[in-house]
């Protein structure tokens, strides 16, 4: 397939990118902190509320009804996010809609998709849907490395999303945001209701910024739905539908740490790490997602977090039960939460005021008068592939496929100590590579990787190598434990075999265009 | 001193109207809901992270550092809020600096000012402020009304300050937040400190609209000040000074109903009517503000609706604690509160979830998707006159002389069922008239004037008018009361004596001009 991309050149990163996605002309990257940006905010329509009822009353009788009369036409871009995750029945429901309607060429802005919205394949193939900007986990993620998707893919982060709207770089015509309670004039939670699912904050870009926005619900309250987090005053109309998701894939039951005992060896060393480094010391923060060795780091780290009589100022979520123990503890004075993860996260953002929901605006947005993620002490992250410069991926695998989306993991990089916490090899495939195959994160913000093997300091960062020096940290070189796994599986990973043809590309949290990700024949 | 305000034109409502204010053109006020805006919302500039601290802390060393920093320069437009109300002292100060800057001819545009900010004047005087656009309480009031101001005086409702500043009407160069609690990132709460003050929802707009954003507290919190109202996110310096504003000024210790007989009467009659209408049901909501006769009738009606077994859905504040009252007895679901009048409000704004800061943009932005002002099913105003066809004022007195801003009160009337109480006369000056000395909101929207001598139901309102029908209530004419009350004290007031020039106009929630303040010789 065919795409304009103006012509490949060569960005900071040494990587080559494409100079036109998607009809845009793009910047390419410049350097961490290299790229100013200028002019202003998108302006969304002035609305009026001669044109809205006077009783708030917002709802209309079905969703192809809200999306006529928000004017979705051919060509135009639909949003919709990733609160209910392998659960949501929205997005599809609302693309199907579409395709109903005879709508042709949308561009599908979700905040992430997953496995459960693999029909879209099907909308593509139709033609309802021309291309996905945003992440594409599993199958659909395969269905663009295979180069049948029309137009290119584009990467961003959580806080890139954000950036990307209020710059106006993605124009959202019509947003729909699944709400697990609204009420008729529009105000959302996701804090309650049978699909509750906690922070809707992926949402709230979109609500803001999009000409047209219809909320979702199968939980109608009265006015006024407290808390709201999506705000009625932003929303154009409600729809109520019997369900907007199976409960059993919006959150865990309970999140399960991991028993392999390389991964808890793994987390183990983190905290230790953590605590060694003196990173962990009253007041401080840090932030870990809910993969498994994340998980089993947190109770760790309370632990010694207990025993040294340390309290955290704050910490993020990703939430899970285990971050929810430590604020009901009081080893953190706050949970600020981007995404929940179990029933334990949702039950602590209804009742707690300090476990506060948060978005890509304060958390992520590289282009806002700062944010959370640069005041983080230390964020624990995981990645596909990291080579000797700590560069890392976590798109694709060395396979080349696109398998992942970025989410929060570019806007976390920012934080004081950014440590990788990775398996040294997964299928007998080592993850220390010589260069990686998709650049995610640039490695001069990446400062540490812990293996199971031992733990990599990044060379630039002296400071933490002297502070852990004499400790009984296993601490080692990257190098060193990239020609263990070597000799132990027989060599590096094969390279994968790419062609030269862009399928779509990893935007960095300022806009530019970090990599290209390239079709691999036969996916 | 002459102002250009290109021609004067006779609007919808038959009023005389500059076309040209402080160097914009104006649209003359159309009818209601007959201007239809168009264009976009005020898109700030975009800013980067890599120019704000990485650690999160923007506190700067005094507000002279900030406004310099800031850029503050001649002919910008400085903004400041009342929620300090008459204890403010942060404005004064944001002023006097810049003027001992250098800086020439501000246009110092205020949420509402009170009789603290007098030295204005002779800011004005010395050339450091060029005018001001906003709510002139008391002596600056009178000084517009000399004609000694330089610019026109901008008369907004709450909602049309949200308007203009999300419009693009106004550019804020430079808003200066006072914060009874706020955290070196700048996120901002009114709810506690020693100069708590409850909502901070006034300086919201500028927060997010302006191109630089001042945070000035005396009460600097760890990193995140929960909950915050003001997002930091938005906030580019913060500033800690030894004291904000005096605690005695900024809210009431209590506030004292009143003991008048006839005011009294007023607010029995108020409440009386709202039960006997059959506004008074399951569900229903209002809102009343903090002058005497709003307070006493929030009892009345509470006792009322306890009598009937009836539970609100919510109230709109204004907060005190006769609202509070009702909540915390389960007499409403719900207090959603645009500021915070005593102490007892300000307690439960900080310990109760259901008692929510709200901002001119949930309640009264005219140019949203709805806003909460229309969802009320009756609300308590006051007014200086008003006259035979229920137009009312709130600006001037009888006299023609500025004294009042406007507040949220031409918001207010798009309420389901407006209500004006009035004494009949004050200080033995007729209230209604047969012309409003200055129109501030049209007559349609004024359903019921209750005053001592008996309640007046605006013929439109035929409704209303069969639903009382068989009351006990004394339903008369506006007229019939006006002549009894002429006859009472002599005949009509005298016309005040006005010149023709223009010192302020009066915007109405669309931005269009609904009236024209004329200087008053010898004020």
């Amino acid at each position: 397939m065919k795409r304009e991309i103006g012509e490949l050149v060569t960005n900071a990163a040494e990587r080559r990118v494409p100079t036109l996605v998607n009809g845009r002309r793009q910047v390419p990257f410049r350097g961490v902190g290299g790229y100013e940006p200028r002019g202003s905010k998108h302006g969304p329509p002035i609305r009026s509320c001669r044109d809205y009822p006077a009783d708030g009353d917002k709802r209309v009788a079905g969703l192809r009804e809200a999306l006529e009369r928000a004017g979705l036409a051919d060509g135009m871009t639909l949003s919709t996010h990733h609160h209910l995750r392998n659960g949501d029945r929205v997005a599809l429901y609302a693309l199907e809609t579409a395709a109903d309607m005879g709508v042709r060429d949308l561009m599908w802005f979700p905040s992430a998709s997953f496995p459960c919205h693999e029909p879209v394949i099907g909308l593509m193939q139709r033609g309802a849907v021309h291309h996905i900007e945003g992440s594409m986990n599993g199958p659909l993620g395969r269905y663009c490395s295979s180069g049948r998707m029309r137009g290119l893919g584009v990467l961003r982060s959580h806080g890139g999303r954000w950036q990307a709207i209020q710059d106006g770089e993605v124009h959202v015509d019509v947003a729909v945001i699944a709400a697990p309670a609204a009420d008729p004039f529009g105000n959302a939670t996701g804090a309650f209701g049978p699909s509750a699912c906690g922070s809707l904050g992926f949402a709230l870009a979109d609500s803001i910024y999009a000409d047209r926005v219809i909320v979702v619900t199968d939980n109608i309250v009265p006015f006024p739905c407290l808390p709201w987090q999506i705000q009625g005053n932003n929303v154009d109309y409600v729809v109520e539908v019997e369900s907007i998701g199976d409960p059993a894939k919006i959150v865990s039951g309970t999140t399960q740490i991991t028993r392999s005992p390389d991964r808890l060896r793994i987390a183990e060393l983190v905290a230790r790490f953590i605590r060694d480094a003196g990173i962990m010391r009253d007041g401080f923060s840090f932030q870990a997602g809910a993969g498994g060795i994340a998980l089993a780091f947190v109770p760790i780290l309370a632990r010694m977090m207990r025993e040294a009589g340390v309290v955290a100022g704050f910490v993020r979520g990703g939430s899970t039960k285990y971050l929810v123990e430590m604020l009901e503890q009081g080893l953190t004075r706050a949970i600020l939460d981007g995404q929940t993860f179990d029933l334990e996260g949702v039950r602590s953002i209804r009742e707690n005021p300090r476990h506060v929901p948060t978005s890509p605006f304060t958390s992520y947005n590289w282009h806002g008068k700062g944010n959370f993620a640069s005041m983080v002490d230390a964020v624990v992250l995981g990645a596909t592939e990291v080579d000797l410069h700590f560069n890392a991926n976590v798109v694709t695998h060395s396979d080349g496929v696109l398998l992942h989306g970025i989410g929060g993991w570019q806007n976390c990089l920012a934080a004081r100590c950014t440590i990788l916490a990775l398996p040294s090899f997964r299928d007998r495939i080592p993850v220390i590579v010589d260069e990686v195959t998709t650049l995610c994160g640039p490695g001069e913000l990446i400062d540490v990787v812990v293996t199971e093997r031992g733990i990599a300091i990044n060379p630039r960062r002296q400071d933490l190598l002297e502070r852990v020096r004499g400790s009984d940290l296993p601490i080692r070189s990257l190098e060193e434990i990239k020609h263990e796994v070597e000799r132990l599986l027989g060599g590096p990973p094969d390279r994968p075999e790419l062609s030269d043809e862009p399928v779509a590309v990893v935007k960095w949290v300022d806009g530019t265009v970090l990599d290209t990700v390239w079709r691999v024949p036969g996916a």
